[in-house]
């Protein structure tokens, strides 16, 4: 079964006592800027004021290859997803570097990666989340089957269930896949209203000749893209990873467990998310905003702003986890900083 | 004597070495963003390639009271200055909790509070720095003698010295000064030769009166302001505090050690210091964008780009505190993940 319960709502009596807190500590009031509504969101997500700083980060890797990859729209040939996610399991890639930083764990799910790598044995934990090898072509058929786009969403939602039962109070959903930024705008595209020469960037730094193919197949799988349900518009236009994160967006959002959403992929598969699980989107804050330029778009029709702007364009959780710190200061500072009261300091009523 | 020594530049080979290496890891050339070229400037300031994360964090905040504050162009009285440096002391400030998120240490020094609070006996360590209390109200006379501003600087010199002596290998400078927006405004204005309008801010919140009468003051301080030299300017429409900081900018960069910079009043006290020791913003980077508009326009006069920009406007090296951890993240990139050569990824040329 896929259907979603309804999304429960945040903690609002815990967000009032925080916000009711914020303004008693030495500080002028609104001065910790984005800080304090991140400090707001985390007590109402965690259901208590003042929150405690995430310490179980855990990101979720969803690897997946794509058809229209042989297209001709990424830089890069598609044995790197395969590659990459040999790099996953070895620890060398930028997610492993960035989670070790903030000592979050790193799990990857090989949803739909097209290769297997001669002399390369993968973990069973990795390959066994696999749905199909690759997704469809998106410019000319589905992506996905609807039994597979549905046992897609149901394997993140049960790699959901297993990080957050695993004791995870932070979850963070990361993408690996050659070509995936082609499905992430035409999804974007579709769900904001806009057309495919917006949504459509660079990716991983494509030429201008390869930027006006992959245009070209943005606008093409838009036009295939069926929109009566978050299901059929991931399994028209989507693929098994970007359907999988989905689901694992919608079930944090059902297990009352906040996410940090990272770039453009992830935002596609929270617009999917939102549609299967809809009011999702309380749960989430965007990590940082992508390079991309369908990422702000999403990003606006979610309604979310992000807390960092650094010019990434990498994926893999990695602008997320950079943002991790910033949540741990905003719950820091609300629990730990002394009130006016507390320190003698004279408020500007005083 | 206060001539400072010609500045050193950058280790300009290993920063050959750490932007070749940039584009040898597992990951698309440039998808890092901002962090690479961060990653770039920590080796060329640590003189080796890969840098180490910063470990050794070391904030010194600048307290002093500003003869301006009597004018009402602060939504605080006065007396918040003395109160906010006891709570430094006593560890329930913004900057301590921010400060213990990243194992930073902060040292307060007191250049020119007006007030004691009856019955709190600070540390000597604190008051030995004071060169007087308050500074001069700067719409109507000069801030500080030019043997005062010697001294405050000379302080700042010495602050910087016994931290870097001490082991640090990043330095944060802080301010807590009611009414010190207002001679940051002023220099600011001077320095980019903007008008006072432009640069006036709301600093800890002050309503339309309050800002009507603060660009005033701005604008008297600024025609007011002696421009022959960084000393002569921090004499007429600066203060101790800004001209201690300004002391320690500069002698970071005679040092080697890198800083970040925090909010309106470092980037006014990095304008002067530029002005003591041309050459030494090469050793600065901005931490964040501060909601004051007079920081933006500090900034872009001192051609940094900030990490951060999350609406704060709080001072005390908050900003800079909280973008230590994409320093350390930059540096760990750079020095921890894989190669495409050691991970046998294909490269876009492959």
């Amino acid at each position: 079964m896929l259907e979603f319960p309804a999304v429960p709502g945040l903690d609002a009596a815990a967000q009032e006592l925080a916000r009711a807190r914020q303004n008693r500590l030495t500080k002028p009031t609104g001065a910790l800027g984005n800080l304090e509504q991140l400090s707001i969101w985390l007590a109402g997500v965690q259901g208590g004021c003042p929150p405690t700083p995430p310490s179980r980060v855990a990101v979720v890797l969803f690897a997946g290859d794509h058809g229209v990859a042989s297209s001709g729209v990424s830089a890069y040939p598609a044995e790197v997803t395969a590659q990459m996610v040999a790099n996953f399991v070895a620890g060398g890639a930028a997610v492993n570097v960035l989670a070790a930083q903030v000592s979050a764990s790193v799990r990857v799910a090989d949803l739909g990666v097209a290769f297997d790598l001669p002399g390369v044995e993968l973990p069973p934990d990795v390959v066994k989340w696999r749905v199909r090898r690759s997704s469809g072509r998106i410019d000319v058929e589905d992506a996905l089957t609807i039994s597979e786009a549905q046992q897609a969403i149901l394997a993140g939602r049960q790699l959901a269930d297993e990080a957050i039962d695993g004791g995870a109070d932070l979850l963070i959903p990361g993408d690996m896949g050659i070509g995936n930024t082609t499905p992430a705008a035409a999804i974007v595209g579709v769900c904001a209203g806009v057309d495919a020469t917006s949504v459509t960037g660079r990716g991983t730094g494509i030429d201008d000749a390869t930027l006006a193919r992959k245009r070209e197949v943005v606008a093409s799988a838009m036009r295939r893209a069926a929109t009566d349900s978050g299901l059929s518009l991931v399994s028209s236009i989507g693929g098994a990873d970007i359907a999988a994160m989905a689901g694992f967006l919608a079930q944090a959002a059902i297990r009352r467990t906040p996410v940090l959403l990272d770039g453009v992929v992830s935002g596609a598969a929270a617009l999917v998310a939102e549609r299967l699980a809809p009011g999702a989107r309380a749960w989430w804050w965007a990590g940082h905003r992508s390079a991309e330029p369908s990422h702000t778009i999403a990003l606006r029709e979610l309604g979310l702003t992000p807390l960092l702007d650094l010019g990434l364009r990498l994926g893999e959780g990695t602008g997320a986890l950079l943002a991790v710190p910033l949540l741990r200061a905003a719950a820091a500072t609300l629990s730990e900083m002394a009130t006016f009261d507390e320190a003698h300091v004279s408020d500007r009523d005083a």
